[in-house]
This record gives structure tokens, sequence and C-alpha cells, in this order.
């Protein structure tokens, strides 16, 4: 089920980052939506654009096979791949035989045996391409419902010269009614808390107050009854029992900093010997721009998920 | 699926608070584990003591249905129960038509359209024995592969005499080697989030440096090579690429404090219309202690279900 | 996944023949259904009972342990046991070394690498007692969106004195619309097959006019419109590319005769040496009779599954 | 999980018949299994041909998208897509409206509210190209631990000239060793039953005697024991208690005529008004030949699953 996330709405993607192609598909979506391609590209585009992105240039394009019929969901899976047209595998063959530090070339060469090394393979942040082309029709889906999903980056830094940053993407899903999620395993919270921590470089989690509840006494955390079904406070961030409450669904994801800067350092061989590397090529400074929309897709997937 | 996690173990759990019994069915685990019953009576007995904990006392006593022939596990599902003893549902009576703050009778309400008022019914932390129980059988597996879990408080305070607190638990997973998780989706430490997300009253999750990270440089963060595949630092806890990496599994969990205190509140009825309310009857003021035991139960699961 | 059957209405059994006990957890219930118990005693006795069946008498008393309050289902876990009472461990004690032939006694060998050798433990007909506990909610269920399950004996045979027979149930769902089912791989009639098949010593199964659809021409096969989106014809047994087309859903199931009967045969032991032996005990000649309910049950699952 | 079938190896197909592409996604494949793609375009041709076949003539060129490096498998998901080249949507502009008699047109569109009218859809037995691209990569799985899949035609007719004839197929799956499969409802034969009736037109499905076990006696049924662990007969087909027994697995599948066939009949439409209709273009009178690597792709599917 690696590859494989949602219940009802079902996302399984695939692709190495210097392979033919990303995508994936998408089965579970209701039919009737009306597909919005424009919303896809712009979608694409802001994954692709950011303050201190690599200056790889993929024209992302999403190529819908499946699942659509004269503009209109059908109901049935949903396939769509985006080719990789910028390859250069010859960049990284003299990565073939080392484990860069902070990577997952070390965990998949163990996991797998082998790996592709070309541009990290299956590990490379070139996978969320394909949650994103998914996230975006999951927010057509959830617009339907009259609800939104909307993330911005809550705290990053300037990169300096040679070195990198991360930072912390807050999320809010708006407009989703009280009781949806489900108890104990399947609740809300630990369903958006595992599609964060999917994503590349995700280090932390948390929901409404998060951490800082920890050091709250109960008089203080407990959000009170307001008006109308609300709550005065939203400590919790809009879930109770795993299901949510009515109010807004609050979460902050924290990020951290691209572990492969332009500095030398070691690296490792399958023999345990060690060898310097000195970096060279595009390297993304500073992701967190570009990771917002992939923070809005999870959370839109795993929304829709009770939705559909 | 919501009462079930795990891929190849798989635990299934069921009961209310006051139902006649909590319990589970611990599916996928291997033939021929000597099943610990003292181990089992131990770590029901850590979930039931604790610090500040409440003053119904109840034996837990886990009966196991299924699943084991001359004291080893056969391979087929370990069915187990821990009856409820200690029920005076008459305590609950005046909150049957009113939803506590801070609680899940208004989402469960939502959700189902009834629910039992009794202690909380599903939405109880009744429901950890449970995990408790079938986390014993998870270590038995772990330890003969060589895997220990131990958790910690972290973090926490002494509640105030009306008031109460919560904390942060740090676990660490130890022994288990390169090579365990999965890409994408199912990685490691989104698996982890979701089982400790799961947890009633957890708030936040990190692995290694968690929050800390977002605010380093990749200089700092990058987890140098170190000896033999060990890496001089542990900032990103012993996970890349979702696949262990051999080094200590370490990640944190907060904890809101309980919302239920001895101080008037106001409850809310189903019409919207709001009631004063006094708290009465036991309430834990601080339950960090207890949950110790429920964060390892709970990455025993997890990684064991990497393992089987 | 060995144990649990259903997406949404997902049961989970447990249970060895002489264990403690057999039962389950139904999980994915709807919340409110009113549960009749009377019901669930009345098909307990019709599977208890039968024809030919054996002299074991056990009362099969269904205790329900969770998710019901004041006789209705909350939504969650509906937790059941029932007790094994009549386990006389020593009669099978000759045969835990040896592997009878037709049964699953080598298979759960060489699957596990041991087993309890007590009436045959999990392979045992007495996990049926589950499936029709479960199989009797599943049916309250289907009578509020009226829909029934009823099934017959189609064909069998008088056991000879020594010797016992098989025979064929032919099951029909009444009342279900068109529209429920899944294409290509979620199919109603391959979810059916899967369900009807797990069944002990079920061996065939077959939709409409089944087997003998295979040498019709498509003249004489093909279900022509009749009123009302009706067909003049059933062949294909209410479904259409995996989907209700609104007619009843017919099926068919075979089932093998048991194979220990009072006659001298030979068995193997784990060194793959044979040895004589001669059953003894108890022995249904014929158990299509006590089948009948089992199949329902099946059905009722599989059916309520999409419904829920 | 409509489009899913697996639990380890896991395929996700996709696409319309006259869509731009078919194809899937197979997770959970061994990393390091040789892609022998010759192997692939063998079993597409097989699926392709057949005595009475359509004119219909598309290459089926499978385009592997991911989860192979140097041509061997990564453990990573192999996507893979087959376009479809020769779609002449207008041919079906006039069945629109209007419910072809034993199509699921009716029925796909009471499930859906709406659908691809052009060939079927996702209900066209186009989609199966899918299944044998992933069969035949399922067969280099099992090549490797020994186990080879061979189906045939068992019975056929000849289809008279404006009519046409349905057939049964059997299939023996060799080299199983004894021990796969699992109890209760995930048993070999339950999956091998949901696998065989999820292929378009199957009806019927049987493991060894089949239904003609029905009509034995134990003492002719029961498959007494030979040399070696193995059985003087092979009644059962393999399996005991859902676990393969070493013997040959074998299982047979009935499938029904095509429904449309050269002679006038009669189709309905959304209000429930009866139309007259002459089929026109290219019908298949009989593809039982070409389904017979269909079926040897869903058994080794379906058994590469317990192996992986």
């Amino acid at each position: 089920m690696s590859n494989t996330i949602g219940n009802h709405l079902r996302l399984t993607t695939f692709g190495e980052s210097h392979g033919a192609a990303v995508g994936g598909i998408l089965d579970g979506c209701p039919a009737g939506i009306a597909v919005d391609e424009q919303l896809i590209a712009n979608e694409m585009e802001r994954r692709h654009d950011g303050g201190y992105a690599t200056s790889r240039r993929e024209p992302d394009v999403v190529e819908i096979l499946s699942g659509t019929y004269q503009g209109l969901t059908l109901g049935t899976p949903i396939a769509f791949i985006v080719r990789n047209s910028d390859t250069r595998s010859e960049d990284y063959s003299e990565l073939a035989g080392l484990y860069r530090p902070g990577h997952a070339d070390f965990t998949y060469d163990r996991r797998y045996g082998l790996r592709d090394p070309r541009g990290g393979g299956r590990a490379s942040g070139r996978e969320t391409a394909a949650r994103v082309a998914a996230g975006a029709i999951a927010k057509m889906i959830l617009n339907q419902s009259g609800i939104s999903v909307k993330a911005t980056v809550a705290e990053s830094a300037t990169p300096s010269d040679n070195d990198s940053c991360g930072g912390i993407v807050e999320c809010t899903v708006s407009g989703l009614k009280a009781g949806y999620g489900n108890p104990v395993f399947d609740k809300l919270n630990a369903r958006l808390a595992a599609a964060a921590m999917s994503i590349p470089s995700a280090i932390g989690f948390e929901m409404g107050a998060g951490f800082e509840a920890a050091r709250m006494t109960g008089s203080q955390y407990r959000d009170l009854w307001g008006d109308g079904f609300t709550t005065q406070t939203n400590h919790c961030g809009g879930i109770q029992g795993g299901i949510s409450n009515g109010m807004p669904i609050v979460f902050r994801v924290a990020f951290h900093p691209p572990v492969t800067i332009n500095q030398p350092t070691v690296c490792i061989d399958r023999d345990g010997k060690l060898h310097s590397w000195i970096p060279q090529g595009r390297h993304d400074r500073c992701h967190i721009d570009r990771t917002v929309v992939v923070v809005e897709a999870m959370a839109a997937l795993t929304v829709a998920d009770y939705i559909v």
C-alpha cells in the first residue's frame, strides 16, 4: 500500500525523478465533477515556482488519460501523467555508487537492494508533482461542498549564500461541517498527520495550539462554547475525538532544510568507505514556498476522502 | 477502516467506556511467538496507574480468546477482551442531552446521530486499554528481532489543585535495522505520526529535531556520516525517505491537558442552548504518566507492522 | 487481511474450534439500527441444526460486547463472542502429529509451522458461527432498505450409512435496486464469488445461468428488455458490468461432501510416513442444510457492504 | 478500492475503451526482477488475436513509465500505458441515449448518473489489456520461484453466422509449494474466484472437481494421500483450508457468449421507452480464445500476491 493514500478517494502515484514520467491514478472521484484544467495548471505552476527554487525548467504539463468525458468526471479512475522533459542523467553518474548524507540513497538501497541513482529516483521531491495534480482535483470536489483549503508560510528564514533553510507551513480548511472523521485510528487529525508527514522533508506536525498546548493548563486550553455550536477559541484545531466540530481545521507542518548545499561534504559507499564530495549543479536553498501547495494538496485529498 | 490500524499486523479494537468490555483482534501476528502474559499484565498496570490518575479502580484483566495454543501464537487472529467492571452509568445521566466543552460529545452526535453518553462512550480514554494489550504482543514480536521500544515523559508540569496539565512524551525505538519503511505515502514516519496522533489528547508530533529543525540551516541539520553507516547526529530521527537508516527512531508526541476540570463551565444542548455545569466525580488532572505506555504500544504496533 | 472481509462494512472474525470462543468485530455498521437479538438467535439455530448434523450440542449464545446502546447500534464496532462450551480436547490427541486426508491439517502446518490440532482449529466449520451472527446484523441493515436474502438447497442427496454427500445451495437477493456494485475488480459478482468460496467446503460458484451459459448462443443468453427496466430473462443473475441491474441477484454455490467419514483411511505424519486411521466420534454426513444460512450470511454481508 | 486488486502486489487499472489510453500501476513488485519486454508484447498479442476476434486493429504497445532502471524492477510502482489508437467515436453516437440489452450501459448510468457511451467506456473488454500487461509482470515474478501458469479452452463451440458463443477456460498453476494462502476470508480459492469472476463475461467458477464434487460421495471425493505429501487425486484443486497443498492449482471459468450479435434487437432509453436497434460494425462472435491469456493473467496476479 506504499504508494496509495486514501480509503474512498484513493490516490496511487508513480515515478522516478529522471524516468519517463511521474503521475498517478485517482480512484473514487465522484461522477459529474467539472474538471477545471486551468486550476490544475495553476497549481502545478505554484509548485514549480518559488523564491529560491532550482533552475530546472520543466513545463509540468498534466495529461489526463482517463476518467473524464466531455469535461466531466465519470466516476472511473482518473489517470494522469507528467512527462519528465529535462532529465540529464549524466549529472548523476558519479553518485551511482555513493550514498549522500541526509538523503534516502542508503535507505533505499537497504530496502530494495538497488536503486535509480538519478536525481534521487523515487525519493525525489519530483514525486510531489503527482500529489499536486491530484490535489487540484480534490479541491474541485471540496469546492462543490463549500470547502476551501488555504496554506501559507508561517515561518521561514533567508538562506545564506551557500546554505539552506527550512520553515513552517500553516494550513486552514474552511467550510467543513461538523461530523466528518472517524473514531480511534481513522481520526481526521491522525490522517492529516500521516498525509503531511509523508511530504518530503516534513519533520513535525501539530493541530491548533500544538506543542504549546502541552504547556497550557486545562482552563487555558479547553475551547469553551460560543454561539451556534462555535467555540470561543480553537485550540484543538477544529477536531474533537477525531471528528470535525465545524470550526476551521488548522494545522502546521515543519520542514527541515534541504540537506544538499554548495559545501564540501562526505559520502559513503556500499563498503562503508568515506569519499569527499562537492555537490554540483542545481540545489534548492529553500523550498518552503513551493511546499505550500503540496501541503494544501495533501489536506484536500485527506478531507475529500471523508466527503466522497 | 475506522477502528483498524496496520497493513500486515492489523489491530481492530472495540468498546465503549461503560459497555460490557473493550478489546480487540490482532490479526497477522506470526506463528510461534511465546505469549508472555505477565508482560501484558505489567503493561496494563503501567497504563492504569499514574501520578494524578482517577480513582476508578478496575483490575483490567486481559482475557485472550483465540490465536494461541500451548502458550504459542498460532498465526491466527488473537482476540482479547477486558471487561469493564466498574461502570456506574448513573453518574452520567444528566449529561445525556448535553455536550461538554472540549469533548467529542457534539462531534459524535453529528457524526452518528446518537451516542453512548456514559463516560465518553467510544471516545473515552478507556479504549487505550486495547491498544496497550495489543502493544504488549507487538513488543514480543519486536523482541524476537532485537528491537525495543522505550518512552519517557520529556516535559510536564504539576497540575494546580482545580486545574489540569498536559505534557510531551518522547519515544525511542532501538535495534531496528536499516531498510524498514516504504516510499511516498506509507513512510515509517508518516505511519508513526498517524499512530501517535490517534491517541486521545495527542495534539502534536515530531521526528528527531522536529520543529526546531525548521529553524536550522542545512549545514546544521544534515546528519553527516560517521563510522559503519551510523551518522554523527540524528536530527532526522532515524528515518530517511520514509525508511529506517539504522539509527534509533526518535519521536515526540505532545498531549493537551484534560479538558474537564473541577471548575464550573457551560455545556450546550442539541438545540444550541447553553447550560451551566459543575463537573463532579473523578477526573484525571494529568494523565501524561499513563500515556507513556500507550505511546510505546502505538510505536510497537507500527514498527512491528513492517517486520512481520 | 486474512480474517477480514468487506470494505465499508468490515467483518473480522477469530476463533479456533476448541479454543475459548469464536466471534468477531463488525465495523462500519450504520448507527441507529435496531438490534433484533431474536433474529440473531434464530439464525444461530438454523446454522446449528440440520438433517444429518453432528451430535455436538452447544447453545451457541451470542454475547454482544460493544457498539449498541439501548437497543440501537452506535456506529461503533460491534464485537460479539460465542463461547465454545462443549470442547473435549482429549478426542483429538491422537491426531496431533498426523495430517488427515482432505483436511487443512497439512496446509496449516506448512503455512504456520504449528497448529491447534483440536477439531480442525481455525479451519473448522465452527468459524461459520461468527459469519452467521454478523450476517444476521447485515440482514437488519438490508431490511431497512427493503432488501431480503433467501437461500435454499437446490440439489443434494441422501448420504449412505458410512458415507457423506455434498450439494448445491441457491441464493436470491431481492429488492436491491439498480446501481450497486463497482467496475473492474470490485464487481458485485466478484465479491459474491469470493464471499461464497470462502465458506468451508465450497468448491464452485455461478451467477444466473452459470456454467450452462457457456453452452448457450448469444441469442439465447442475452437478457432482452421487458417493461420498466426489467429484463425478460435473468440469465446474468441480476448483475451487468459488476453492478446490479434491479433484477434479483441469483447465484449458486457447490459444496463438496465432508471428507471424514466412518471408514478406515490413511493419515500422513510430518515425516511423510503413512498411518492407518479409523475416524471416531461425531462427523457430519451432510451439512448442506446447515450451510444455507451461512450462504445467506455471506450474501447479506457482501451486499450490505455496498449499501452502508 | 474498485479498480485495485491485490494486497501485497497491487494492481490499479484505468481507462475507457475510447479514451486516450488504458493502463495501470503495479505496486509491490519486488526489486531486481528482470523485465522481459518481449514477454509482455507476446502476451498482448495473445490477447489481441483470436479465432473470431473483431477487426479492430490496434498495435497495443505497452509503454512502461516508471519502476524500472537498466532493465530491472526497482521495487517502486510500475506504471504502464497502452494508447488507444483506433478510436472512432462517431460509431457510437446513436447509442449515447440508449441502453443496449445485456450490456452495462444501464447499470453504469444508474451507478454514476452519466457514462462514456463510446464502446462501452470503462465496461469494455478493452480494460483487459491492462490486466494482461500486469499479468505478464506477475508471471516474471512467479517464474523466479519456479511457478508457471497455463490456461486452455476446455469447452467451446463454433459460432453460427449471426450469433455468438461462450465457453469454458481451464487454468493450471504448477510449481506452487504447499503453504500459500490464508484462512477464512482471504483463502487462495476465494481470491482466485474473485479474480476470475471480475473478468468481463465470466459467469461461473469452480475449483478441481467443481460442481461435480457436489454430486460425489465423500469416499469418492476425498483426496487420499499418495507418496511424498502428494495426493492420489486432486478433486480439491490443490487447495485445502484456503492454503495450497503443493498439488497443481486447477480451476475453470465459464464465460457467457457476447451479447451483441448481428441481429435486430431492442434498446431502452432513460425514460424507459423501447427502441429497435440493428447492431453495426465489429462484434466478436466468440472471444474465448482471447480470454485464455486474461485468465492466466488474473491467476498469475493472484498467486504472486501471496509470493511477494
